[in-house]
C-alpha cells in the first residue's frame, strides 16, 4: 500500500482506537449502558462491537493463534453480519448488563494488545495484504464514534432533567451574524463521479463513473436555525402543500412542529445539546432535522434539495475549507459558520436515494454487508458533521439515514435550478 | 391539441368510462363496498372517485352553471389532494355503506351527461385550453381501473373459498414453453430519456434531458414461474445473502415465502386468479412479488434488476411488440409470452428509487399533488401488465410503488454489466 | 317441559325468528355486509349464525336425514366454539361479501322450513328432551337480535354523514322531566340468588344460592343524560381521583371525554341514535358509557356500583314494571321513564366481576362453550336495554361485558351502603 | 398503638430497609438500572422509591422543618400516585442513568438519617398517630423487596448467557419426594372474613364481615412441577376446551407452551432461577404461571382454583406452619415442601376478581389510592412465597394481578365442590 508503511497505520490505529475512550471518560457505566430508543445503541455496545469487528475481520483470520477473548461476545457485538452468525437483537442491546463496562473494557484492551502484536510480526506482503482491512476497521470506528455521540444525546434528552453529558468547552461559540447567503452557479455537462485512486473510500464510493448534470446553484452554506424558524413562524408545518406525502403523515401523527431537542419556553425557543440545553443559536447551522423537514422547508424557500452528484461536484470545485470536526475536548454541536465551505457543522440531506453506482458489486464475503444490503429506502447526506471524525470524510463520501430519522445531526443546504 | 379533435376526444372519454362499468357488471352490491386492507379501496370507491375526478377538475372550474351533484360526495370521493379539503380517512373507505352502489351509479350518469353537455358546447379553443386536462382524466380512470381488479383480486383472495371474481375466459391460455432466455446487449453513452413532444404523458416523465448509461444488457423476456419455483426450492427466502436488509427482515417477520396467491397443496402449487385458484402455470411469467422478491431472485440468478433508463433505452430500441392488455372478457392474468417484447403481462420492478427527474416541477394548483408527492420510498416499475388498459403506458411511463408491495401485477426482468 | 307445547314453542320459534326479518328489512346489503370494528360484526353475519346455530344443535344432532346446506357455512358462521371446529376470524367477518345476503337468507328459509318439519314430527318426547335446546336457541337468538342493532349503530355512527338507520317512529318521546331520585333502602342478611325453577336461564345464571348482603340502599331511577352532564361539565373526566387506574389511562390515551355518540356542537351537545342524530335530551337514561365512565360518575355523585347480588335482590322485591323493550316499529332508544322500575332503557353496570356461582359446571359438549369460558376480565349488566327483545330478561339474569366496552346500551343506577 | 412502642417500630423499620441493601449488595449498577419490561422496574428505581414513600408520607408531612433532598425525585420516583403530582412514566424509569446509583443510595441515607432523627423526637402521642403510616411504609417496603427480586429475574433471563443474580447458597435444596396430595374438607356455612383486630393490614382487607362458603375441599399442598409437566405432556396447550377464552387466545398468539423460564433442552426441561439455570426439579411447587395456565390445569385435572374466601377460612383453620420466606442468603427459589401449610413458597391464584369488601371505602388523601383504583381486571392471590419477606401476609391478605402476568412466583393449590 503506497500511502501507509507500516508505523504510520499503527499510528492511526492508535489514536483512532483513543478517541472513543476519551469520549466514554466523563460517563458512568450506567450512562453508557441504556438504550433508549430502538436505532440508538448503549455507548457500551458500542465499545464492545468496534473491538469485536477487528476481532472478526483482522485477528481471527489473519493473526496467527489468536485466542478469542470470550467466545459469547461475538454473539453480543455482532451488529448485523448475518454471515458471522446469531447475535443480540438490535432492540434488546441495553439488556447487556453483563458483561458489565470492566469487563468490555478489558475485551478493548485484549483486543489492542493482539493487534499491537499483530503489527509486532507483520511484514510489508501483510501489510499490504490487509491494508485495506484496516482502513475499513478504522473508518467504521469513526463511524460508530459519531453514532456514540449522537445515541447519548438522545439518551441525555430523555432524561427528565436533561443533563450535560459533556462539561462546555471554554470555547463555547458566541451567536454572530452568519456570512450572508450566496449562490454558487455551475454549468451542465459529463462530469465524473465516485471515488477513484489508491486511498481508502467505502465499496459504495464506486465504481468511479460519468453523469449528466443540468446546470444548477447551490447555497453557499447550510440552513441556519434563525432561518427555520422564520419557516415556523411562518407556519411550515401546517401547509400540507409543502411536504411529502410521508411526511406530511409523519407531521400529523407524531405531532412533529420543530426540529428535534427543539423546546418552546416563555423565555423563547431552548436547544438541547450535549453540553446541557441552551438558547437556541439563530446564527448556526439548523440541526436534527429529518428529510421531509429539509424537503419541507427547501419547499417553502423556493428551492430544492441538491443531487447528491451536484454537491460531489461542487465539492471538488470549492476552495473553501475551513470544516470543523469532532473534538472530545471541544464544542460538540454546529457552530455559526465563517468563510465555511462544503464540509462539517451538519449532515446535509440530498434528494438521491441511496442506491448503486453503475456497476458496483458487493466485495466477498462478510464484509460485504457493509453497504450494499441497505441500498432501499435511504438517502445520501453528505459534508460530515461537528461530531465527525477528521480525515472522515470526502467528496465522494456517501452517508445515509432513512426519511424519518432525526437523531443524527442532519440539516441541509439549499440548491436550485439555474 | 393537435391530436384531439373534440369528436376523437369524446369518443376515447365515452370508451374509458364505459370499461369499468363492464368490469363492475358481473359483481354484487357487496362485492364493490369492502375493503380488504388499507391499501385496497372499494370498488365502489372506484366509481365514485374517478367521478369525482372530472367533476372536480372539469366540471366545477370549467363548466359553467354545473351544479355538483351532492355536495358530501367531496369528501367521500377526494382520495389525497390536501388542496381540495378535508376526505375519508383511506383505511375507512369500506365504511360507506351509504351512499349505496345506485347512488354512486347516478353520480357517475350524472358527470357523464354533464360532460357531454359540455362536449356539446366546446369550441376549439376551449377543447385547446382544457385537452390537458381531460387527456390526465383519462390516464387517470385508467390507472384505477388497473387498481379496481387488483383490489377486487386482494378481496376475493381473503374470502374463505376463493371465489372467481370473473368466469374463466373461453380462450384460457394453456401452459406452454416459453421462449429462451435470452440476453440483449447495449452500448454505453449519453442518450435521452424522459417524455418528449405533443402525445400526452405524466408530469413525472420529464422534462426530457439526457444521462450516461454504461453497458448492460437485459433479459429478452420476464421471470416465469417455473424460474421462480427454482429459486424457491433452492431455499433463496432462507439465505439472508440474497436479500436487502429491509427485505430479510420482511421475509422472517411475515414469514413470507411464495409471491402472494401461491398456495402449496399435496397435488402442487396453486394460484390465485381473478378467475379462481388453478394449479401453477410454470411457463407464465411470475407475478404478485414485491421489489426485495425480485431482488433476491436477481441476485441469485446471478445478475441484477435493471436501471429504469435502461428499461427505458431498451424500450425505444425493441422492435417486438405483442404486449397484451386489459381486456374486461379475456383472460386477466399474465400468460406465457410468445415473441413478446419489453411490454405487457406484469409490471417489471426497476432498481431506481423514485424521484424526480433533472428540472422536474409539479404542476401549479391541486393536479400539482399528482406525482410529485410520492417521491420518496418508492420504487419505479416499467412495462404494464395484463391489467393495465390498452394504449395507457409507452417507454417513458414511470409507475411506481412502495418495496413491499405484492398485490399489484409485478414481476421482473433480468439485467446485468456487460 | 311443562311449561310448553309443541304449538306454544313453534310459536315462540317462529315470532323469534321473524323480529330478525323485520330490523333487516329497511337495510340494503351494503349496510348489512360492512364491519365497522372488530368487536361488532355485520347484520349478515347475525343472520347467518343465527341459523347456524340452529342447525348446529337442533337440526344435527337430532332432525333424522337433515342435509346441511352448505358444508362451507359451518366455517363462516361459527362464532367461537371450539368443539365445532375452525372458524372465519372474528376481525374477517366483514370480508364475506360470498355468499351474498340473498343466498343468507335463502339459507335462514332453509333452516326454517327444517325447524317447522322437526316441529311436525316431533312428539311429546322430543319435545321434552329438547326442550332445552330450543329453549336456548331462542334467547341466543334474542341476544343476537339486540347485538344486530348495537353493532348497526356503530356502524352508521361511522359514516360520514351519520345517516339514520331507522325511520322515527311517530311516537319519539319528547324531553319530560325524570321522576325524582329517590333512594330505596334494603336490611342485610342472608339472602336466596340465582335462578331457581322449571323456566328457561342461562347455566351461568345458577345454581340458586345463598349469600350474605350488608344493608344498602339504591337509587330508584338509573342516571340521566342531564345529570351525567354536569358530572362533565364539573371536569368529572379530569380528575383522576374519581377514576380506576385502567379507566384513568384509557380516558389519557384515547382522549375520551364523553359518552360514544355524544358531539358538541356550537347549538349544545348533540347524540347518535338509530333514528339519526338529535339534541340530547337530558331527561333520558345515559347510555352508551363503559364501566369506568360508570364508575367514575358514581365516585364523583358520592355514591357507588351496586353488587349484582344487591340489584338481584333489589330486582326480586320491587313492584313497579313498566319496562319498555325493543319494538322494532318504536323508539329504539332509551326515553324518559315514568315510574319506571329495575328493568329496561339501559343495561345497568354492577361492580361485580363476572364468574361462577358456587357449584357452577359448565354443561357438557360445545354448548358448554356459551358463558363459562368467559369468566373473566368482565362486568355483570343488569336489567335490560330498549333494544332488549321482550321477555328476555330476568332477576337473575347476568349479561357481560369488558369494561371498555361503550357500544352496548349501558347506563347505570347508584347505591350506596346504608 | 398497642404493638409498638418506638423502639419495636424503630428496630422494624431498619431491619426491613436493611433488608433490600442486602439484595442490592451483590449486583453492579448496570444491573440496577435497567428495565427490561414495562411491568418490571429497576432495582435502583425500587431503592430510590421506597425512600420516596417515607419521604412523601411521613418526613414531608410530619417531620418539621425537613429538607427535601431534592425536588427532582419526586417526580422520578412517585410510582402512581396522582395526587402527588407528575412522574416518570413507568415504561422509562430504565432511563434514569441519571442520577447514579451512588446518588439514589445517598438520598436512600439521607431518609434514613431523617428518619432516626424524627424517632428520636417522637412522643408517645405522636408514634401513636403515624403508627399506621409508618406500618403502611414497612409493608410498602416489604412488597417492594419482592418485585425487587422478581423484576431482576426476569432481566437476568432476557441476558444472553442467563447468570446466576446470587450465588448458589449452600443448602440449596435437593430434589426430593413431594407429600402426596390430600384433599381438606370444609363444611359450607356463614362465616367470618376479612381483617379484624388492632394489628396492621391493608385497607382492601377489611371491613370484616361475612359471607356464605358452601361445602368445598382444597389441596394439602400446591400442585408440583412434575404435575404440571404431566399437563404439558398429555397436550395440556393444545386443548382449547381447558382454557378461558382469554387465556387460549393467548396461548395461541404468545405461542405459550410452558411455565416463563422454562426450557426444553435435549437433556431435559430446565428452569432459570436467581441463582442461574438448573435442572427442573419436579418435586418443587410449580411457579411463574399465569392465572390462565392455573386455570387450565385445574379444569385438567378435574378440579378448580379456589375462591379467595376458601382460601382464607382454611388457613385460619389450618395448624400446619412451616413456611418458608425470603433469606437474601438463602434459596431464592420455591422447594419442595415438607409438612408444608397454607403459605409460603408460592402465591396462589385464586378464582376470584379483586374488588372491593362490602363497606371498603378508601383512606383520604393520596394514600387512598394505594390499593381500591386498581380494583378491575385482577385475581386474588393468596399465600405469600419464597421471595416474600417474613411476617408480611396473614390469612386475610390480598395480593392481586392481571391474568397474564407471569413474572411474579405464581402457582397453584387445587380446589374442588364437594
Amino acid at each position: 500500500m503506497a500511502q501507509s508503511s507500516g508505523e504510520t497505520l499503527r499510528a492511526r490505529y492508535e489514536a483512532v482506537r483513543a478517541r472513543i475512550m476519551a469520549l466514554a471518560a466523563p460517563l458512568s457505566a450506567e450512562d453508557l449502558c441504556v438504550q433508549a430508543m430502538e436505532d440508538a445503541s448503549p455507548g457500551k455496545w458500542h465499545l464492545g462491537h468496534t473491538s469485536w469487528f477487528w476481532e472478526t475481520f483482522l485477528l481471527k483470520p489473519h493473526h496467527p493463534g489468536y485466542q478469542a477473548y470470550d467466545a459469547r461476545f461475538n454473539f453480543l457485538f455482532n451488529s448485523y453480519y448475518e454471515a458471522v452468525g446469531a447475535r443480540q437483537a438490535r432492540p434488546e442491546r441495553g439488556l447487556i448488563t453483563r458483561p458489565g463496562l470492566e469487563a468490555v473494557l478489558a475485551y478493548r484492551a485484549h483486543v489492542d494488545a493482539a493487534v499491537s502484536a499483530w503489527f509486532d510480526q507483520a511484514d510489508e506482503r501483510q501489510l499490504e495484504a490487509l491494508g485495506r482491512v484496516i482502513a475499513t476497521g478504522l473508518a467504521h470506528e469513526e463511524q460508530h464514534q459519531e453514532l456514540f455521540l449522537t445515541d447519548l444525546k438522545y439518551l441525555f434528552s430523555r432524561s427528565a432533567f436533561a443533563e450535560a453529558a459533556y462539561p462546555s468547552p471554554h470555547a463555547a461559540p458566541a451567536p454572530a451574524s452568519p456570512p450572508a447567503l450566496d449562490w454558487m452557479a455551475f454549468e451542465g455537462g459529463v462530469f465524473p463521479f465516485g471515488h477513484d485512486g489508491q486511498d481508502f473510500a467505502f465499496d459504495n464510493e464506486g465504481p468511479a463513473h460519468e453523469a449528466v448534470l443540468t446546470p444548477f446553484a447551490l447555497a453557499s452554506r447550510a440552513v441556519t436555525n434563525g432561518e427555520y424558524l422564520e419557516f415556523i413562524e411562518d407556519g411550515g408545518y401546517r401547509q400540507p402543500g409543502l411536504w411529502l406525502a410521508d411526511g406530511w403523515a409523519l407531521v400529523q401523527q407524531a405531532e412533529r412542529s420543530a426540529p428535534l431537542y427543539w423546546r418552546k419556553t416563555d423565555a423563547g425557543w431552548r436547544e438541547f445539546t450535549l453540553h446541557g440545553e441552551r438558547a437556541l443559536d439563530p446564527s448556526a447551522p439548523v440541526c436534527h432535522i429529518d428529510y421531509f423537514e429539509a424537503s419541507a422547508y427547501a419547499a417553502w424557500a423556493g428551492a430544492r434539495l441538491p443531487e447528491e452528484r451536484e454537491w460531489e461536484h461542487a465539492a471538488r470545485h470549492d476552495g473553501r475549507d475551513d470544516a470543523r470536526w469532532m473534538d472530545p475536548d471541544g464544542w460538540l454541536h454546529p457552530a455559526v459558520q465563517g468563510q465555511a465551505g462544503m464540509f462539517g457543522e451538519v449532515w446535509q440531506w440530498t434528494r438521491s436515494a441511496y442506491g448503486a453506482y453503475p456497476g458496483y458489486r458487493a466485495p466477498q464475503g462478510a464484509i460485504g454487508e457493509y453497504n450494499g444490503k441497505f441500498m432501499c429506502g435511504q438517502f445520501v447526506l453528505k459534508g460530515g458533521s461537528a461530531l465527525t471524525p477528521p480525515e472522515h470524510v470526502r467528496a465522494s463520501y456517501r452517508n445515509f439515514f432513512p426519511p424519518a430519522a432525526q437523531w443524527q445531526m442532519t440539516g441541509l443546504r439549499l440548491a436550485r435550478d439555474s
